[in-house]
């Protein structure tokens, strides 16, 4: 069995026209994004077939990140926007139950307490169809002005993630600043959520909270001796006794959306096949085919299986045991 | 024979979501909206059902305004989206020519010169589909920071439109500010026009650039005494010699998107048939059904049709004489 | 009896020179503004002279809205002008108490709690001078950072003059902005005022409060039919079962204080006589005489008494009924 | 003769009257400040009345400076105003020509070139009426933007007073800060004044520049030590063998506006009386009696006559013959 | 016995290195300054041997001031950094406790409450190497925004200075502004710190609170003319039978750091020898000797000595008696 | 041979003490470090020393890159202590011409344009001590306001590059921001300097251009998979026939300063030997002991000897000959 925890939702094209009228309203009307059952069945049917495509039994689908929009303005349409998400997920996750689970977004909006994310948070967790939420550590998108994840601000979210046991993806969403993509952003983001988190005192306070990397680590993996280097030096704080870095790292999660088999060997290496879940992304950021091998990028469950030095067990535990772990609401 | 002077743009729903995608990327990338002809062709043939239902010969018309998002950053995703509205604008024109004529929108983006614009409106300038442009008078969409029509910022635009002899249908866009909607912010913004234009000397100094005035001129035929009298007070610049507000008022051109009957007159007789183009909105703001009358609000024909004390002469001008003076590039 | 119910303060030139004097001095020094009571007198004869003149038996005078800076800093100045002011008024009434009645400002402060005003509201609705207020629905006078007056932010003095009895004229006050002068804000703050009003709550929330919008309105009676369609159309919140705007309009009354006949037609016609008081701003916005007519263009009287249609007892109401009726606290 | 080179406008009343009605105007109307020659003789025989009061001569008159709003905005107000006051000083300077001499404020506003107020300056240059300008070093008024006087900004107005041999008054206007009111902010501007223009260049790029600091040099010749120790010290730029401060400081002129005998005293021994000018600001700051003297404190001519130590040709010079050097387009 | 009330630590050079390092590193990382009890000997005996150079007996030492950076960001390198401080001068006492007493900074921060500085306070309180502190009365270092000493901001600092019995030298620290250097900014504070407090309840809410201002008071005792004024004209909130400023003024403490033997002679007649302590400010800004005498401008001593009209008793106040008063911690 | 192409200066500590003392003078005094030719001797010989002891010949230093303060104000403090820096590295390595070669800072401030950096550039340029630059990509120090390395605004800048035939060590400084310390900006800035520049034109406009991207390309050879995949997806802008996103990658240089072997493993695989130049930034961010194997972290030599896979001959570009290569100017 193969659990993908990194995947979107496939939404037919019109329901990102309701969000340009949502957004070009100013808020003054809510509307309806007009759905059809029809329309979302030829939708999740695309999307199952994907999954038969490539060997995947189940796919675990968050709202499409960059378009969350969680620095429009007035909040209100935020808020609007991610709960059709949610909706439009758990109505996919009806019509393939054994194929789709949902992983809810958040409102968490752009200079904003995190508590006003809590109700939408209470709503989905309320629902079985949700297995986990996706969590934005920049709400700012970009502006750089997002309290740190490591920090007092989302305490109140992850006291109730916890109270529901529900693990959460860590994954930003867009980014309006010249200098970044969004997809350069998810990188920025995962490493400032990685090193704020381990430098704090977030997983001895939720000792039960499970958080999930997305995207290998970003960069953590790979400039882990930078850290492991902190971590020693008196003058930054360290200390030569204190616990080793690539220890704190393993008391997170990672999904293995890394389109390149080197990396992701250097990940598998670095914080071990029992803290890592399959994950692709796909359809996503890998969907294309490399013109010198016709395979595309994000069809990584070959790389894995094929991967030297991991055993069955270890492969079991990243395509699934590791899902079941973290994921617990997750139907047998 | 009846020419709709106001009108939008009836785009494939998933128009929409390729300006969700614009908005959300950052303006990294510019994509592509991918309206196939098929989809183009149907929601055209809907359109031109729109006219037969209502008696209507041939529609100008212009992109949907509230989606115009003119204070978006960075500007180009501002500039991409609206010559990908022009485009589908000439491509509808093109599969009706004798029913359709294209009214452009122009990119000029807040706190932007507004010479940057400028290569847009050449370019639709050298297609035969448009006949006229749209201009809207506040580009920061309700932040209150636009100068005002009547002033030196608008000169190089109103310039090159009357080197194209191209009119401009005033009518503003989006607006992100909790007071107004962007529906209330048309009638605002139209009121302002009127009043900083005929304030300044721009009618001097462009005696034929032509500016049509959207929803019956905001507020302005309805407040007309107020400003009488400011013409006639010293203190406020004025003097019982200088030419009468309603004089100055008759160098303006107006539509008719007014969906009540006595306003509609009070309309037409404080500007004068003479300057009052048919115009609709359809399908648009108008567009339902009073359950008292069964009457759609913006079938505004029989209205006029019915209005006392407006010879034939008269309304032929307000169907069809206005507009072919206004609109000189409009096909015979 | 003829009750004119929108008129400002006549007051000797040199209060102005006190309020030149409070805005210099930065708020270090109150200073006093001085007025003689020969001086006052000899401004308020001025005042019921004018009354006489075209047949006025009573006048409704609040302080002249331009000058009340209520954006001005710091806020103590504000306050400070606000009460000289209505110190100014109840003195006036003081000298006529058969001739003129007292509406007061309140000192309500850009980007200040409304709660801040409410001493002086309390201090006012003390002094049987008194008979309703002023609202300026916009403090920040044209920056457009107020909240809409249709919200919580102004439910506390709402609460209190419903408390008091004292119904409130809504007339903005000054505009710092160079898109409009003061006298066009006017227009534009009226309108946000019915429309914000009207789409919320408020009126339920306090069926006692009395709002008479200034200037027959705004731009809303001749926009009227487009606030029609909004409530009847589904994807704007309305429904074709909804109340019918003109009736929820009707929940609001208005002035006449517009200086041209088919205006004030349309108005008495849209919203009833039954709901307009007679006012006239003078002298103020209209006192100048038309030219072609000799006519004052703010002497409205005649114009009222020929209106076709109007029978002798909704005149009554136009010129006294009504205003009795909402200013509950006028002297029999 | 006793020259009183340091005094404001004494203007009717209802001129603040008129500056009231500009800044609530928003910069939409002039308007006229209409000062009868009835109003203004009045106003001017009281000026000449309480110089003969003290036994001055002649008293040079510029506009009252907390008044002058330089940082208002829009910034046409500003010069509407300015050129208001200075052509009332005109007037009242042709009413009593061997009394009254006129210093004109200039129009240099908060955030914008000099340059702008060169126009103003060139028009009083060409007023035989007018023998000075006053120079608010701070047109910013409080919020500590303004480029300070001893830099580049200044160099266009330094040129023009040069070229039209007019020495400036220097002395700021108003203060919007809750930290000093106006007249505390006097003391703070003259001392940055004095400090930024001796440390900078300015004296010898334009070696026939004549300014007068105005309140005896604010803190400086108090706190002369300091930067007399600065002048010496490497570390702070100084060096032993530089222009002593105390003779740079001699580059200045001074009035004696200081209503207290041993201030005066230290001012006349620091910088010499043949640098100092006759100065009183009266009617102004210390226009009150001691009532334990009965003497006003602004009555300055007795205390510099029984200076001890003060030849009677250093109080010539302090009296008339300084002014004389300053003034030099002063009538004989 | 003479006792210098206002000088500052001699640290070891690179005690500065530490904090250009903490305020390099963003707040991330405290460090440690590493300053050896040999570097601080050494530092402290070059202090004791500038003391003996001039004759003091004690010195009283506080921060450097321009160092103390009050409004960098993020507010916890200025806790870290005053509390170094404090740390250093404790330790110097300790090398000398019979000629060095501390005066420790606070780490108020600008735009931050007042009462984050309060645990700093208790900690040094429970020292006995400290008798007092050094208020710095613009944590904004220059931006102007700072709320001022007279007035409710301060209020719960000065509740727990009398609760400790600890005078406060009044001075101000960075000033980062263009048109002021730091040292000027010392002046400039001093002014407004006495106006405000004086206009203001504070020294009547707390009679028992000390001040001492620093620099010879700013500029307050040569412009005391203004000020006596002010108290007495009603237009300016003052009134004939008001205190005289003369004798409000002598509500606070004063030291002698002017290096002007005139400024000098000023201060003690204006606000008398029982109000001023004897201060130097040594090393500092008047290390620098005179040319024109060979004498170092900061050594003050000879003057007060040789100053007519101060009798012994007076003498002894300064030199002494007035710093046991105020210093009440300091030992016998 | 071995070069170390990646290492600071090793200055006195006082060398910060003036830094301290410019940064919190406001910029009105410059100073003097005063670093005496004795303690920069021993500052030299330590660094020296520090090269034996793993064996490297030569080290190119520049400043310590956290210290720079690029987004200090005013502007002129940032030039004075980047000259101070460059001043100091010169005389460095003429102590030890054969053992360490400078690399210099630029004065790129925050918010200015980037040509008033060339003067200090040409400067250095002049001197044979200087081998290459140092170029921090975000002078803004994490505020996000500077313009991307791949965009013209940086055009200027690497043209005169070019003209010296100066490389450029890409290496941010400061970090201003809550969410990152200085050490993870690094990260951050490069892998956006990397991302930029091989989206822009900036290669193919400079050919001979030289960057060098500090602590192995921050985040890109890790991802690398998801930019190959953008540069094949046309929706992102790219196509199947695009130069391949390694093949790009290529057209830079890259330094080892990763201080963990497996991932200088990855770093050599995709980039290549033939693109990396040996770098340890010793002493810095690895000088640390692994308490597990006694080893510094920043003793990379033996790592890259016992590489398997990697000839004499690619070891021999690393250590030396890519780096003879890319510091043209460096001594036989």
């Amino acid at each position: 069995m193969v659990i993908d925890a990194h995947a979107h939702l496939n939404a037919p094209e019109v329901f990102y026209a309701y969000k340009a009228r949502l957004q070009s309203s100013g808020g003054h009307h809510r509307g309806d994004p007009k759905i059809s059952d029809e329309a979302l069945a030829a939708a999740a049917a695309r999307n199952v077939a994907a999954l038969d495509e490539v060997g995947t039994t189940m796919q675990l689908i968050s709202p499409r990140p960059y378009q969350l929009m969680s620095s429009a303005r007035p909040e209100r349409v935020v808020h609007w926007w991610v709960e059709a998400n949610n909706d439009l997920i758990r109505r996919s996750v009806d019509l393939h139950p054994d194929r789709l689970a949902g992983v809810a977004a958040l409102p968490v909006c752009a200079g904003r307490p995190v508590e006003e994310a809590l109700a939408e948070l209470d709503r989905v967790a309320a629902m079985p169809q949700f297995v986990g939420v996706c969590l934005n550590p920049d709400p700012s998108e970009g502006a750089g002005t997002t309290p740190p994840l490591g920090g007092a601000y989302w305490y109140p979210l992850f006291e109730r993630l916890v109270a529901h046991d529900l693990p959460a993806l860590v994954h930003s969403a867009g980014c309006f600043n010249e200098r970044e993509t969004y997809s350069e952003h998810f990188i920025t983001e995962e490493s400032i959520a990685i090193l704020t988190v381990l430098r704090s005192d977030t997983l001895a306070d939720f000792p039960e909270l499970k958080l999930i990397i997305a995207h290998g680590g970003g960069s953590v993996p790979y400039q882990i001796g930078r850290w492991q280097a902190e971590r020693l030096m008196p003058s930054l704080g360290g200390s030569p006794g204190a616990e080793r870095f690539e220890v704190s790292l393993r008391r997170l999660w990672f999904d293995t959306v890394l389109h390149n088999p080197a990396s992701l060997r250097l990940l598998l290496e670095t914080v071990g096949p029992d803290r890592c879940l399959f994950g692709t992304e796909r359809p996503g950021s890998g969907s294309v085919a490399d013109p010198r091998t016709g395979r595309h990028l994000d069809d990584i469950k070959p790389v894995i299986d094929a991967m030297p030095g991991l055993s069955e067990g270890e492969k079991q535990l990243v395509f699934e045991g590791n899902a079941r772990k973290v994921f617990s609401r997750l139907p047998c």
